[in-house]
C-alpha cells in the first residue's frame, strides 16, 4: 500500500511517521511539493517536483503519479489544496485512489470562520463568537454584551495576516475596512490550545484526541506546547464530531476564556504540532492504514497519552547539491 | 578544555558542533538558558537554568557556573549578551576565563546601523548608505542621489521589527517619525548574503569565510540558503577584516544591488545560518579550541567549501516531562 502526500514542505516529521508505518507491510510513502527545496520530499520513499496548486494541469499530474507509483491514497499537508482535492473528489474515485479528507462541504465551512460560528452555534457547539456585521458589533457593544478589545481579522484569513487587536471605535473601523471580508470577534485568549484529532474514515466516529496547551513565549515563539488532560475540552470535541462529519486527521484551535472553552477554528488536515501527539502515542498514520485496509478503528475510549510532555521544536537542517 | 554557551536557546546544532570538538580532547560543552523550554540546553554535557539578562545578579551566577564547572572559555549566541559580557570582560579576566567576542568598541559599532555605515565609510569599506538626518535625504532626493523606494528601520534594531519599505514622502515621514532613532537606506537588495568568518583571537588574522545566498521564498521562509564562491564579496571581507578587530566567529549580511556589493550588518557572533558552513567543512569550533590551547590558526587560503549546496531547515523535535 503506498501513500501519496502532496505539498510535503517541511513536514519531515509526518513523512518519517507514514514512512515508518508503511515499511511495515511493504508500503511506501511518496511526496510532491512545488519546491525542490522543500526538506521533507527527501525523507519519502520517493519524490516528484510538480508544478504550484493552481496551474491548470497540476490535477492530471498528480493523477499520473498515483499511476506510477502505484498510489492507494492521497492527503495534502497544506490548506489551499484541500478544497482544490475536495472538487475533484469524482475524478479520484473514478480511478480508485482514496483522498485522506473530509468531505468539501466541511472544508468550505472550516475555511470561513463566519461560517464555522454560524454552523457551530446552530448546533449549540461552543465557538468564538463572530460578527461580520458592523452595526451588530455597535449595539452589543453599547448594551455591554461585547467589550474591547476586540480581535479583526478576515473571514478567510491564516496565521495572523490582515488581524488586529482593537481598542476603541477609531481603531475598530480601520481594521474592519482595512480589508474586505473581514470579521469581528471578542478577544478570548487566555489560553490557547490545539487539539489533534482522528476521526474513523469508514465508521465516522472518533477514534483518538490529543490535547496541547500552546505556551506562548517572550519573542513571540509558539513553538512549544505541553500535553494536558482536560475534560471539558474533551466533551466540548465530542460533541463537535458528533455534530458534523469531518473525517480522518483534524487539528482543532481551541481557547480558554474565564473558565470556559471555545472552538476557535478547524484546520480539516494535519496540524503543524502533530509531532507531538504522534511521540506520545497518538499514530494517526496506524489509524490511516486499517481504514485504507477496510478495517474500523476502534472507537475512542479516553486520553490515552500522558499529560505534562512538552514538546519543543528546533531546527534541523538537510543539505543538497543543486 | 570546557567551553560554557550562554543562551544557547534553540541553537541545537552549535552545542552539538562543540560537544563533537570537545569530545575529542576529553572536554565538555556545558550551556545556560532562562528558560528550561530552550531545546538546546539538553544537548549539552550539562546546563544550567539562571536568571534573565538583566538580573543584577546575572554576571556573578554566570561566574558561579565557570568555576563549578571549570570553564575556559565562554560566548553567547545572543546580541542583547555580547554588549554585557564585553563590559565585563575585567571580571572574567581576572579569573582567567576567556570571552570568545570581539571588543566592546567593536559590540557597540554593529549593533548601531549609523555607527556601523559611519565607520565603514571613513575605512572605505563600501557598505549600505545610512541616513539620520531627514533634511539630507530630502536634498539627496531631490538632486537624484536617493530615490524611492528607501528602506526605514532603527538604528538599533533586530528581524524585521520596526522596518518599513517607504514609496513616497508620506509614507517616509510616517515611517521616520513612528519610532526614535530610525535610520533611512536605500533599498539595495536584489540579492541578500550571509558570510560565516572566524578571525583568529590570537594574531587577529582572517582564517575562514563561509558566504552563502538566502534564498528568498514565497511565504517569507529565509531558511534556505546556497553557497557560493565569489570574489568580489571576498575581497570585500578581507579588507573589512583588515581594517577592524572583530575576533572570533562573526556573522556579515551583505547585499548585491546592479552587480555591486555592500554590507548591511555585522552580527559579532555565531550567526543563525552558521550550520550550511560548518556542514560543509568550515569548523570554526576547532580553530576556537586551536586558539584556546594557545595556537594560532593558519592564516585564509580561500574557499575551501564546496560551492552549489543548497541549506534547507526543517523542524525536529524534543520531549521533556515538566
Amino acid at each position: 500500500m503506498n501513500i501519496l502526500v502532496t505539498s510535503a514542505g517541511r513536514r519531515v516529521k509526518v513523512i518519517e511517521y507514514f514512512k515508518d508505518e508503511l515499511s511495515k507491510i511493504n508500503g511506501r510513502v511518496i511526496t510532491t511539493d512545488c519546491d525542490e527545496n522543500a526538506p521533507a520530499i527527501y525523507f519519502a520513499d520517493g519524490y516528484e517536483i510538480v508544478p504550484r496548486i493552481d496551474d491548470p494541469d497540476y490535477i492530471n499530474i498528480i493523477l499520473d503519479i498515483c499511476e506510477k507509483y502505484e498510489i492507494k491514497a492521497l492527503l495534502s499537508l497544506i490548506d489551499p489544496e484541500l478544497e482544490l482535492l475536495a472538487n475533484n473528489k469524482p475524478i479520484f474515485d473514478e480511478r480508485g485512489i482514496e483522498l485522506i479528507l473530509s468531505h468539501a462541504t466541511y472544508i468550505d465551512i472550516s475555511f470561513d470562520k463566519y461560517e464555522t460560528y454560524e454552523y457551530f452555534s446552530n448546533k449549540d457547539i461552543q465557538s468564538v463568537p463572530t460578527y461580520r456585521d458592523l452595526a451588530q458589533v455597535r449595539s452589543k457593544l453599547q448594551e455591554s454584551e461585547l467589550s474591547y478589545p476586540l480581535v479583526v481579522k478576515p473571514a478567510k484569513g491564516s496565521a495572523s495576516l490582515g488581524l488586529f487587536i482593537v481598542e476603541n471605535e477609531n481603531e475598530l473601523l480601520e481594521a474592519y475596512h482595512k480589508f474586505e471580508g473581514q470579521i469581528i470577534q471578542p478577544f478570548y485568549k487566555d489560553k490557547e490550545f490545539g487539539i489533534d484529532v482522528y476521526i474513523d474514515m469508514l465508521s465516522g466516529e472518533l477514534v483518538d484526541m490529543f490535547i496541547k496547551e500552546k505556551i506562548r513565549m517572550r519573542a513571540g515563539e509558539t513553538d512549544k506546547s505541553i500535553s494536558i488532560h482536560n475534560e471539558k475540552i474533551e466533551t466540548l470535541i465530542k460533541k463537535m464530531i458528533q455534530e458534523t462529519e469531518f473525517v480522518g486527521p483534524i487539528d482543532v484551535d481551541c481557547f480558554e476564556y474565564e473558565g470556559k472553552y471555545y472552538i476557535s477554528e478547524i484546520n480539516p488536515r494535519f496540524g503543524g504540532g502533530y509531532p507531538h501527539a504522534y511521540e506520545l502515542g497518538c499514530n494517526f498514520m496506524e489509524y490511516i492504514v486499517e481504514n485504507l485496509k477496510g478495517n474500523k478503528n476502534k472507537p475512542y475510549e479516553g486520553f490515552k497519552y500522558k499529560d505534562n510532555y512538552v514538546m519543543m521544536k528546533y531546527d534541523h537542517i538537510k543539505l543538497i547539491k543543486e
